[in-house]
């Protein structure tokens, strides 16, 4: 049997960026991109802002229900931020990597490092999105929100501790072109995609070219 | 300063496949799409063939010179293969590497994992070349050589040897189509230009954003 596109296995890949560098309008254009692709829903402790619909945006669950899914062994990465706790729970993510489906990850460098030593590491396509500047995040942050001062200083502040930790990353784009870093985050799934680790019926080829071999012999 | 194309640091792309599965086809393809990609010319110990050039298709040498290259630390990567000496030098490779220009090596498994195991290693992108059919591979090396059958088996067998070592390469790829393998090399190529290890200027363009959040703060 060849190896084909249809009985590869699926990447997790993985967009981590400061907030206001441009990872979720980047993560929204290759989910247009490539339909076959599953964004990883995460699960939150935290409460639904106006808007956000449970199971799209998020997982809004009880407190006690997300400890029981971290105790189980049911959470690939988890973390606490500003007292809520946020998480990627692991069976729709193993189940799509089967079916040979890619995950979309838009989760920080806590969360990145989690997966990166998971079972599931060998499929792991990291990717950490770099702003041009400094003072274009800072713009971009407060273009955005109604926040005040002190909530944008706060997100400053976690925007650069998020930027200490771009180093690890397989793939570090510096974000300087929206339409250029898509390409890029195109051309890069593209080719990971090909990788010997996603291809295990490789190994089938390479039996019946044995077997072939053997006949001829 | 921001991370360019300009500035990024050259890959070392390892090409190995049987002999008759394409893989000499595909590399000129490559050289012909970037003419900023520098083929390896291999030193070898055998005699020129008819209309071989010294300096394109091998650097012929004698064997002693061959061997006070290896003890010198010249050689990248070396094998004795039919009685003679091949071997791939490292100062041209050094070189390019650090002008950001990519080196394509069309070697075999023995070189590819000396390569990997090399001080460049972390600059290394392997790919192998299977053939889709043992029968359509035998077919090639027929069609293409004057070669007598003893020939053709002591080649078949050398191939065999070769595809027993498939596994440990970065990518393995089903060369059942020559343009559409091409197009999977091209991207391959592209995406790996971006890993981060090929750009040591980003940490410079940390150290700029680091000094602007220092000076917003």
């Amino acid at each position: 049997m060849l190896a084909t596109e249809k009985n590869r296995l699926g990447l997790l890949v993985i967009l981590s960026s400061p907030s206001g560098a441009g990872k979720s309008t980047l993560a929204k254009r290759l989910m247009a991109w490539d339909e076959t692709l599953r964004f990883s829903v995460s699960a939150t402790t935290r409460s639904p802002r106006p808007g956000e619909v449970d199971g799209k945006d998020y997982y809004f669950v009880a407190e006690d229900d997300f400890k029981k899914w971290v105790t189980d062994g049911e959470m690939l990465e988890h973390a606490q931020v500003f007292g809520n706790y946020y998480g990627s729970p692991k069976p729709p993510v193993e189940a799509a990597i089967q079916e040979g489906r890619d995950v979309l990850f838009d989760i920080d460098w806590q969360g990145a490092q989690q997966i990166g030593k998971s079972a599931l590491r060998h499929h792991v396509l990291s990717i950490f999105i770099l702003p041009p500047s400094i003072p274009e995040l800072r713009r971009r942050l407060e273009t955005r929100a109604q926040d005040d001062v002190d909530v944008i200083t706060k997100r400053m502040e976690k925007s650069w501790d998020e930027i200490s930790h771009w180093d690890g990353y397989d793939y570090v784009l510096v974000n300087d072109d929206l339409d250029k870093t898509e390409d890029r985050l195109k051309t890069i799934i593209a080719a990971e995609r090909l990788k010997a680790a996603q291809q295990p019926h490789l190994l089938d080829h390479v039996r019946a070219l044995q077997s072939q071999f053997e006949e001829l012999s």
